[in-house]
């Protein structure tokens, strides 16, 4: 392999990155926010954006509607491996809207830690991510006046909501999606000079409960020591939901949960990870799972369950001296393994029904599930993203695991028979899902480097 | 005692009872929720409309400035006991809004289980109330030129947020404020056709909690399962305020707590609460409270612990993967006997910071307290209220007890050694603090005949 292909498009990267990071920011001033029906023509304007872009870069790009936000697919060149790129160009919304330094739709640069960052809501979950790709290529076509082999490019709309339409749509464009292997950009860097190679991941179930007792909300001075009272049930039934040594207590929940081995300790041991500064960076100083159990393997290799959002009765200003009718609560599940979503669903909900008093219902909506997945790492992919990226970063790239649900790459494995390889820049005080979310200039600038190395390696 | 002077008052109210009606509403379509500081302006139109009001009846009548909403106060007359008549003229607020039939502040006529109901926020809590009492002075002096004797009125604007004016205004104005009794109309009528007086209420403790854990929201993905989720901090805390029976765990709650005498027991028993249709009418069937207690014991005499409120995450529309950095409750508890509010609310305090895990902080928010009250009705204006009363309604009025907090009433005897006779015509359907509001307009037109005769037995 030579660097004489390579050289000229890294040296054209960062001849242009400012003219990158602008481009990203009119795709970070569309607020395509997945979740909330209010912003579904965002969404579309989103997916238009990237058709654009991709026509103007040599791509076979189009918009393909589905009962949800729309997919966009492009295709390029016929030369050597197929690779099909997965990203999300929906954003998760943007509440507590008070505790933004700026306004999230309006993407500023100010310094970090290391270096300037982007900071705008989907600046790092997935927008500034998949654009480190798309300006690789950019680069790389504008050098060479081609892309250098078989590239596809494949982005969701639905990735912070469930994605509804996402298997059917797989699954009725199996022949287009179906490429040698998937590469996803939605995943971190192990440390600041250390790239990440994904090779498993969590799944996650999504249970939202309500639970009503009286037909309305009452006066507590009338009712109150007399009614059921369904915030209490609620709240009973949460607490219930994990023992003192902070295991799940759902029956059956732990089957298909492997133990690690020896050798994958070792391996995670050797990563030296930060546990400290991990929990500090968000105020917190104790690890607070499952007891005799360290943070990576907490992270990458267990369950969870937890309440995303709970709410019922007064929440205004003041005080309402009322009993409410109903108590609901938002609950996810990260699984691994072989944990069966639908039976843990079932198990769950059981649980649920048995603890409900007399007077009190139920009603359920599932908010989508995926199982955890596991990567196959002899494909050689693997190897050359590897000596790639140790190229770029300062450290050697690691086979690491990630916490977070990516089920797209479950769906590639079982509906297209794909590997899927999952690289990424972002880092943990990224402030994904949360309000002044960024990206570093660095793991921009950097990760279109990545990839162009990348293509170097699997095509050159 | 002669009917000669009632009589034409009686008919009068008869005659009138529309333009009454009329009068009330344009005090309804006022939307003086006190609680919320976007309604102030409100709270003071509602003042100056009863001060005027007033004055056209021929009170002394003016609004008092306090802190926080005005008091209204109106004297009038020099013959016979000095009456001190209280109501309040703010109103909770008005969510869930999607749940009204009608706008809450567009009062409207419609027909209920006993004939037309007025349909509005504060139509019986307490605006329809206060005014029973006005409108009977207003046609007493219609007919005879004059008020019956030495009556005071005195309206407060923050009954639904704390009353946090109201010890203070009442210690500085002591000497104007002091009567030989007082009239509280903000309870109700013991059954359809039984008007109760009461000689004993609840006090009321509001607490407002706020655990904080992470110092931002977090992705679930990458902290769930490490992380402290303040949520199910909440939740564990609330769970344990109670026991099995359904008592309370708070260290030293029950002191002060007295059981009922036998001859209390045997009296409320007599009474033949109809449980069954109490709990019905609210879509229930069990009661919840403590093992072993009657439906009326528990209102009437025991303290309760409840969640009016519950929050934290989030708890919009669709799903957020996020672990939040904090939840909040509102918690209230009603006190009966002797239970020391200062010395429950230090209680709940260390309990929850006891059950604190490490990195969790709690902030706590006082919503005001007040004890519980028992009246003696030794004072004969109890008697002549009873006859008055057993005239106008088809079954004679019971001596009961109630289950809220007017905290005025203990106010009227610590602060100004008056005895309070607490007479009101609401009905346990009118969903007070509720969507949907209503007061009976029997019990209105019944309520101002009733203030009628009481004013004839104490002055005729």
């Amino acid at each position: 392999m030579s660097g004489s292909k390579l050289e000229p498009v890294l040296a054209h990267i960062d001849a242009n990155i400012e003219i990158a990071t602008e481009h990203l920011f009119d795709l970070l001033r569309i607020p395509s926010i997945s979740t909330d029906p209010n912003f579904k023509v965002d969404c579309d304007t989103a997916a238009d954006w990237l058709v654009q872009d991709l026509k103007s870069i040599g791509f076979d790009a189009s918009k393909r509607t589905t009962p949800g936000h729309p997919m966009v697919l492009a295709h390029a060149g016929d030369r050597g491996i197929h690779l099909m790129f997965y990203g999300h160009y929906d954003v998760q919304p943007v509440d507590p809207l008070g505790l933004w330094d700026s306004p999230p739709f309006e993407p500023v640069l100010e310094s970090g830690d290391l270096g300037p960052v982007i900071r705008a809501r989907g600046a790092s979950d997935d927008k500034g991510q998949l654009m480190t790709f798309v300006e690789a290529c950019r680069s790389w076509k504008a050098v060479h006046g081609n892309l250098p082999g078989k590239i596809s490019l494949f982005f969701e709309g639905e990735e912070e909501s469930g994605s509804p339409s996402l298997v059917p749509f797989m699954t009725e464009n199996s022949a287009e999606l179906t490429a040698d292997i998937a590469l996803i950009c939605d995943t971190g860097l192990f440390g600041n000079n250390t790239p990440g190679i994904v090779t498993r991941l969590r799944g996650m179930l999504g249970e939202e409960l309500t639970i009503t007792g009286p037909s309305k909300d009452l006066h507590s001075g009338m009712y109150g020591g007399v009614a059921i009272n369904p915030a209490r049930i609620l709240a009973k039934i949460i607490s219930t939901l994990h023992d003192d040594n902070g295991r799940i207590t759902i029956p059956g929940f732990y089957d298909g949960v492997p133990e690690l081995s020896p050798e994958m300790i070792e391996q995670w041991d050797g990563l030296n990870f930060d546990t400290a500064g991990f929990l500090d960076q968000v105020g917190l100083s104790k690890l607070a799972g499952e007891h005799g159990r360290t943070a990576l393997e907490m992270i990458w290799s267990r369950p969870t369950c937890e309440v995303n959002g709970i709410w019922g009765g007064y929440t205004g200003l003041g005080f309402k001296t009322v009993l409410p009718s109903h108590a609901s609560a938002k609950i996810s599940f990260r699984l691994v393994g072989t944990q069966d979503p639908n039976k843990i669903r079932d198990n769950f909900r059981a649980v649920v029904q048995s603890m409900l008093p007399p007077d009190c219902t139920v009603k359920f909506k599932s908010h989508g599930s995926s199982a955890g997945s596991e990567m196959a790492i002899d494909n050689h992919a693997f190897e050359a993203a590897r000596v790639a990226l140790s190229d770029e970063w300062p450290e050697p790239a690691a086979f690491v695991g990630c916490g977070g649900s990516i089920p797209i790459a479950g769906h590639f494995k079982t509906i297209l028979g794909m590997d899927a390889m999952l690289i990424g820049f972002a880092r943990d005080n990224d402030a994904i899902h949360s309000p002044n979310e960024k990206y570093d200039l660095r793991s921009f600038h950097k990760g279109i480097r990545s990839w162009a190395r990348i293509l170097h390696q699997l095509y050159d």
